[in-house]
């Protein structure tokens, strides 16, 4: 039961997906649904007694291969649509306690090659107009299964945001015949007080703009689109500055930071060459015991308030000292 | 320190101010800044032993009609501006542990006679160009005073959903000569089922693209622009449609129902002559015990995922039995 709703204010689809009410919440360690299936115990999504790492559908998706046809019918202003597309749970850890931060260097590689895989499958489906990898991580967020993982939604749509973020990408490439991305990061490079660390594909900053005490980006140095254009040394450096990212953010209060991790990549729509692939960090915390909650400004305007200076956040974050990645 | 930073991807203004960080957080009873002020006591926000209703400028704005120049320089492509406007508290009731659905029909009354008259003054200052009245209700929505209030941010922009909103409501006004208002209220009374309840000038319903499970909106049956429009009738009719619509939502669960309440009202600048007014509440549980959280696809991607139907919450809504309101 699940379907897409258009709505006609904001002009975007709803997904309307009732069966994921009654998905798994917060079970307890032993009936974990992501840890390998023991032998002689309860059979996990996993059916194996250990994984490097898994890839699967979601068993309570939001969005699926086999949408049927909306049970409602839509009108002229609010059309529905099947519910198409795929969600996938990525477990990258058979480790029921273990966190991104904590992998090793050697997984985050072979991760970030499962990621360009499945951003490859994914937005080669005729239905898939936007491959979001992402992750929810802590309570806080809203996480439901405790053991880490991260997922991909395959939406038949480009979502809002980055809808948003591709006009304003086409409107400085048809401008200027260059990426808003470099010319931000000349800007961002120009004043430096924002950069908090960089490797040689990567650079790590709280942007100019950030709308959350602790936003953190992940930045390619030169624009490309997505994973699929990435050189294995790239995904390397990629693997990097995100095991620096999360490392680093879990000092800050020195607890294992909660986060929301986007990665924006290229529509997997014709025209849109003036993306630029970017990976966002957003930690909900303002200080080590004040959440950043999205109440009435935020939730019904998009209109955000950050109490603190990226500048500050930024010369706190390179502040922090962490051990060697690889 | 206050100023509007330019999010060049999202085309939107940033509010950056750190005052806030320091601002009052759960103080303890006897120290709440918006009780009336006891004679001898610490002095409140209210140097008054009661009061009735009381509106004043948020000790810890986020806008300020004093905002200074910016500290900081912006970029051609990341402009910074003063963040001029206005950010007020609206005290409805002195009493510590009310609530606005408690309050007496009267006393609804009478604020929507405040909120007019305050969109009335904040709307004709020249740097604003949108009044948002709105209350963020409890402390999962984040808020940081237990005393009931509402509050009221009068930005010197038209705000991100509020623009998405406007363009919406024009291109269809431009294409009917209809509001988008009275189009998609026809389509919720010929199908009906997701209409709650409606007194002589408002209807309250469960939208068909709800993003929330209980999202609520109580919309007027002839489209007005803002409360400005409002004779004395309607603002009673509003009084009790909001008052119904809390009273409601708090026997759901039979607890008290945090919500982010947000009124929608026509933008002050002009142009808008589409723009219709609307009330929604987002109240954050979609179970007793389950919050619906913004989390990736939400936050990040402005993708939203509703785990119910909005036949079916109406439904829930349309059975619940309250007490005449007047």
């Amino acid at each position: 039961m699940s379907e897409l709703r258009r709505h006609p204010f904001l002009n975007q689809w709803v997904i309307t997906a009732t069966h994921r009410q009654d998905r798994t919440f917060h079970p307890p360690k032993d009936y974990c649904p992501l840890c390998p299936t023991q032998p002689g115990g309860f059979p996990t999504e996993i059916p194996e007694s250990d994984y490097d790492i898994a890839v699967f559908e979601n068993k309570f998706p939001s969005l699926s291969p086999n949408a049927g046809a909306p049970d409602i019918e839509g009108t002229e202003l609010m059309p529905v649509r099947p519910a198409e597309g795929v969600c996938e749970v990525v477990c990258y850890t058979s480790k029921h306690d273990g966190t991104f931060a904590e992998l090793p260097y050697q997984q985050v590689r072979k991760l970030t090659r499962v990621w360009q895989e499945r951003y490859i499958e994914l937005s080669s489906r005729p239905e898939v107009e936007y491959v979001f990898i992402f992750e929810n991580k802590g309570d806080v967020i809203g996480v439901t299964l405790a053991h880490p993982h991260g997922q991909i939604y395959a939406y038949p749509f480009i979502p809002p945001t980055a809808e948003t973020q591709l006009a304003a990408e086409k409107a400085h490439y048809q401008k200027t015949g260059r990426t808003l991305h470099e010319d931000w990061l000349a800007d961002e490079k120009t004043d430096g007080r924002r950069i908090v660390w960089e490797n040689h594909s990567f650079v790590v900053v709280v942007p100019f703009f950030a709308r959350y005490p602790y936003e953190t980006h992940v930045v390619p140095k030169q624009p490309v689109g997505s994973l699929a254009e990435m050189s294995i040394g790239m995904l390397d450096d990629l693997a990097e500055a995100l095991l620096f990212t999360t490392r680093t953010l879990d000092k800050v209060f020195d607890f294992s930071m909660p986060y929301i991790m986007a990665m924006r990549q290229r529509p997997c729509v014709p025209g849109c060459e003036a993306s630029v692939f970017r990976v966002e960090f957003y930690p909900p915390y303002r200080t080590a015991n004040k959440l950043k909650y999205l109440a009435g400004s935020e939730a019904a305007m998009d209109a955000f308030i950050n109490d603190t200076l990226p500048e500050d956040k930024a010369a706190e974050l390179r502040s922090i000292q962490i051990d060697p990645i690889r």
